[in-house]
């Protein structure tokens, strides 16, 4: 059932791994310098056509490259990413290079401080290879970037630069963001993985903000452990984001590699949305629930579509709130959709507002009950494969924005495909739980490809 | 300037501080029946005229008292409340008698639980001797009853009852709530202490909900020593509250009574409410600033009528929503005021409501950047005395809601009088020290009644 959707491309060390590419550049086996040029070729070969970057300095990357492969000779140490190039998302800031959102409104803008995201990245050795195509401000409206795994399709948004780059072998991984899909939806799209961490594991200061409530910083990458590792250098306590939470280190890396305890149960919710979902979708995890058999549960779990309808009002009239200044002073250089979406925000009801924020709590106590049968929830990552370019749209998030107004962690898993195009099992787990959930989607995907390799 | 505000009575155990009975108790000079017995004997002479109580079992304060006295003679140990009686505002939940929020609506409501505050109380050992007065759902609507210390006059509100209950010497401390000035200016009225914590301190669990943002659990008392007793009784990290925080157990009650290490600075903030208030204020607080000479420096500190502003429309909007469902249910049931106040809140526009919700960090470490030199705000803590009752109001809370919204610690001290009128002085600390503010608050107590001595 599942294929490789990589388009077929020349070996490069750019093809690596983050994991691997850490493990042998610590080995001595490859310089940073090699492995940072063999991206950038790749970058130069291909994203003309591809559009996943909003800015990328070479010079710079291979300064940093060749920086970082100076110190590992100094015999000091190196941290867990140590000379690996990721990429990031261009609402995310950086001190060495623009953040601009998306924008034309924001052309040019240089933020005075990493984002504490970039800086624990930066700490951890990674290389800021250059920061990658946004939606405008990270809502709706489509970039012009391609879907290198499905030519001729949109790569989703918001993260689209960042799911593309990942998908077209330009980095092992990149940074993106969700406030309704905007991770696991390219990732779906894309055919990569996406992992939108439990709210507040990921320190969002120094991140555009378009919804206190929502916004959760994510990744992309090609591989399980690769998201593990990358968001294991990201989390930490940070006092300057109100969602942040203070816990033990986790080691998701370490727990995301180990045998499940007991053989997982799946539950399968098809939400409201299931319905209005692409027939070939139906079809498609049909035959995946045939493969997992009485390991997927199907449930009709309650308040669903309020959750759906909850996580549209609080975006909606969030996105008002922070981005009305915006819409004040510069309406001409917003787009179209934007300013009538800021306009109907800002009608939203105060009342309605406050209820679908109250709700919330009360809501994740009901799913979450779900936890004590079953090792995650198993869903669609996006209501079908990626739409056509033509269409005008980065499809719809309609499958994830209610797990993310949960503040529940969420894995993009590219299983599946129909007619040729990448299409993501996604997986939902408990809040704070982000090693069961990721020990899960190790054991589904080594299942399914056992199942698959002895049928 | 400052004098006994009491009225005349014979003396009784029920004059009694908190901490006094306790210490009493504890040794055996008095029991527990003794002590509620004068207090019930106090609140039968005077409740009829005062009106502090919403709801009050003789029998069943005279049981817990007895109780607690057979516990106390099995040399099983004594909490640091053992057997004092507390008064409780009638909007926080109580397993054993009803919580009726100063509403018809909710006439007979009898909570399952005890509100985390009052269990809390409870394991300290104190006897709950009965429910006091609150205005209408904690909000504007006059209650009927009186202030002692000012007969005539409005006891403030909207913790009406428990204000009045502690000046008329009913019980030695009673719990309120401040939303807005509900603890601190029925306590500037009434003549008493009035202390409201730093916002999550103290667990709102179980307690009537008006506003997220900025309900907080307060206390009134005759001193600031029993002011610190009870909080610490009650101070305990709740994640069952999403503003609680987690720190290591304050000992307000050791910190208050220390003397500062350096002689503490004091800012005189007028506020932009300054203006509007009474003339008799103005020149008492004239002979305030002379009193203090040095030790108190005016500053025009900035944002401030913009918090006022933002305190406004955060309760205005909040109101609306969590009473929004009680005037959807019950229209002819809610005073005038409170229907028109919720119609206000409803309109509030929610991009208003967020950008006012926003704000508060930014304003708070412009504020906070004055505890750098100085130990303490010092303000007023209402623009005047008590209003006639005939006035029908309980009075404006304009010099309290501003350190409400930004969650700072403040008390109300009962240092000056107009006319015969108890007018009481607001020192606003720093968040999370209120150690700091009580210690500061007890050294002006002691340094005017010093000077007052001399001259």
């Amino acid at each position: 059932m599942a294929s490789d959707m990589t388009p077929a491309r020349e070996a490069s060390l750019a093809d690596l791994g983050l994991a691997a590419a850490a493990r042998m550049i610590a080995r001595g086996e490859v310089t940073s310098e090699a492995l940072v040029s063999a991206c950038l070729e790749r970058i130069t070969r291909t994203d003309r056509e591809i559009g996943a970057f909003a800015w990328l300095d070479p010079n710079h990357a291979m300064e940093q490259a060749r920086a970082a492969d100076r110190w590992r000779r100094t015999g000091s140490g190196c941290g867990p990413l140590h000379g690996v190039p990721v990429a990031v998302k261009d609402i995310i800031d950086t001190a060495d290079m623009p953040t601009e959102y998306g924008s034309a409104i924001f052309s040019g803008r240089r933020p005075e401080k990493d984002a504490t995201c970039i800086a624990a990245l930066r700490s951890a050795g990674a290389i800021i290879i250059g920061k990658t195509v946004t939606t405008e401000l990270a809502l709706l409206t489509p970039a012009a970037t391609h879907n290198p795994a499905a030519p001729g399709h949109t790569p989703g948004g918001s993260s689209a630069g960042s799911a593309a780059a990942v998908a077209a072998g330009m980095v092992p991984a990149a940074l993106g963001s969700q406030t309704a899909g905007s991770v696991l939806r390219p990732a779906s799209y894309c055919g990569v993985y996406g992992y939108k961490p439990t709210l507040g594991l990921i320190s969002r200061r120094g991140v555009l903000l378009q919804s206190h409530t929502l916004d959760t910083v994510g990744v992309l990458t090609r591989s399980l452990a690769d998201a593990a590792l990358i968001v294991d250098c990201m989390s930490a306590q940070d006092p300057g984001d109100d969602v942040s939470y203070l816990r033990s280190q986790p080691n998701l890396t370490g727990l995301a590699g180990q045998p499940p305890p007991v053989p997982p149960a799946l539950v399968f919710l098809k939400t409201p949305s299931w319905n209005d979902a692409d027939t070939r979708l139906h079809a498609a995890y049909a035959e995946l629930a045939d493969a997992l058999g009485a390991t997927l549960e199907e449930v009709d779990a309650p308040v669903l579509s309020d959750i759906i309808e909850w996580q549209r009002i609080v975006q909606l009239a969030e996105n008002a709130a922070y981005y009305g200044p915006i819409l004040d002073r510069h309406p001409d250089q917003l787009s179209d959709g934007i300013r009538e979406r800021l306009v109907a925000g800002s009608a939203v009801p105060v009342r309605t507002y406050l209820e679908a924020v109250a709700a919330r709590e009360a809501a994740y106590a009901r799913i979450e009950a779900l936890f004590t049968r079953y090792s995650a929830i198993l869903t669609p990552a996006a209501p079908g494969p990626a739409p056509k370019l033509e269409e005008g749209i980065t499809g719809s998030p309609i499958f994830n924005g209610l797990w993310t107004y949960l503040g529940m962690p969420a894995v993009s898993i590219p299983l599946l495909e129909v007619d040729g195009l990448p299409l993501g099992v996604q997986l939902v787990g408990q809040r704070r739980d982000d090693g069961r959930l990721l020990r899960t989607a190790n054991w589904l995907e080594a299942t399914l490809s056992a199942n698959s390799n002895a049928s």
